[in-house]
């Protein structure tokens, strides 16, 4: 059905959902919000921008209807959330949650790109298609939360990372180079792209 | 069509739409809207729920599609709100919005766990359709006047109280129990459960 | 396919597009948000209802998908928004923001209930997806920059203006007017009473 979707996607896209799920329990446990307060804020955080490509491009059935043991596994990582990151709040502060972000935004956008051009969707739609999929979640964990989305508020670049991202996905298999491969290179460079722009403290014009 | 869905839940889930429009409407007089605001938050809180599920799902029409004659109900309570309200400050406090959550709650997560059972959904979707149905209203209601949804915010049961119904009502129906008995017995149990929960103070883990 | 949706509307639904990209960009500018935030949030601002409504209606494509032109035109004024808005401060105030969006409001609004009556929806529901047309990018644009949607606290008849325009859209259609002469007529007429509300200063009740 899907030729680009192999195991070796499916592996890191389950990397990803744990990376957001991890980034909404952060941002759930800033607000003292309860165990199910956490848990539905990791399912959006993590499940979010997946679910709202599949709105746009029609697609059926959800990632999560297909696997539910992701939900099942969230809502176990909620239950213990308190207990996680209570022991270790000086870890997941600030930065550990702009790293699990990183990680997340590479696969989401690519692993959305490569959705939408099996969708037949045209290039500049599937660029857009893996942004949406990389950033919605952690737009839905931050208006959930009561906040201005850290994407927007945020002048460091991220979804521009994502972007590019998805354009270097399209140019590579425009060029003939194999599904894994390319989905690899392409997720390596957003992550890459992400942690040298934080390091160097880049920063887009206001 | 949908066997499940008789008379009696019709009648029943008219209730539950004018509870929630009804804790729209309270919501919209905290934060001083004009009737216009109120009549969409309202609409938004009745209606955002099985919307979404609708949407999820792939359904059409919309509930309100079918039934304008409620669209036109809630308009004339919205534009009558500010007088019946006002007289009332003291009834339609915090407790009363509580309470209309609860009836709502049962009503609709029920109704939507039913929906998605008739739409072929395998278990565990049709108990998520249910609390989506459920809770959605409540997040749209809190999300468009600028608050933490009440469901993260309060750690009192609220989701769980409906996903645990949801689940009774797939294990009554797995069981044999015709529709209409299993619905009220479901719906009662959330119900009942919330208000419990509520009086005995029961709170959920930070 | 659309008999309703001749050039001169396709060429008004432009001008309704930069209206509200420019309405998204002021706001972006006060939560002092990056180019891409900035960008954004004007994709959403004019790009929200139209895509709302479609989803609700299950119509593809997407405008923004069939216009990439727009998109990329977008990300151009947000890129020079900064220069753009920053020498003109004292024109695009909260003024200038009320005025952009009231031309929005009636184009989209007329174009919503035009193409909702082209998928043979009921008067109601046509008058309804024209609101929604034109109010939920705005919305989208405030819960983006977490504020109570400016549609739901300002008194100022909004929402209200677009509704009556939409049913005298969905009149003159009815006693056969044609189809230019009909969306000149009713967005005039939206334009006309949004402006003469707000000079008059009319004020629903709370």
């Amino acid at each position: 059905m899907h030729p680009r979707l192999t195991l070796a996607i499916s592996i890191m896209e389950a990397f990803a959902i744990f990376a957001y799920a991890i980034s909404g329990l952060i941002e759930a446990r800033k607000r003292r919000l309860d165990v199910v307060g956490a848990f539905l804020v990791a399912l959006a955080t993590a499940f979010g921008g997946g679910t709202m490509r599949d709105v746009l491009l029609s697609r059926r059935p959800f990632y999560w209807v297909q696997h539910q043991d992701y939900v099942i596994v969230i809502f176990i990582m909620a239950i213990f959330a308190p207990f996680l990151l209570r022991t270790t709040t000086r870890l997941f502060d600030q930065r550990a949650l702009l790293i699990a972000d990183a990680v997340g935004l590479g696969l989401f956008s690519i692993s959305g790109t490569s959705i939408a051009l099996d969708a037949q969707m045209p290039a500049f739609v599937a660029a857009m298609m893996g942004v949406v999929t990389g950033v919605f979640g952690g737009i839905m964990r931050d208006v959930l939360c009561n906040e201005v989305p850290l994407i927007l508020r945020d002048s460091r670049p991220y979804a521009v990372c994502a972007f590019a991202g998805c354009w270097l996905y399209l140019g590579l298999d425009w060029l003939g180079l194999e599904g894994v491969y390319n989905v690899l290179a392409s997720t390596g460079f957003i992550l890459i792209a992400r942690l040298v722009t934080l390091k160097l403290d880049v920063r887009l014009p206001h």
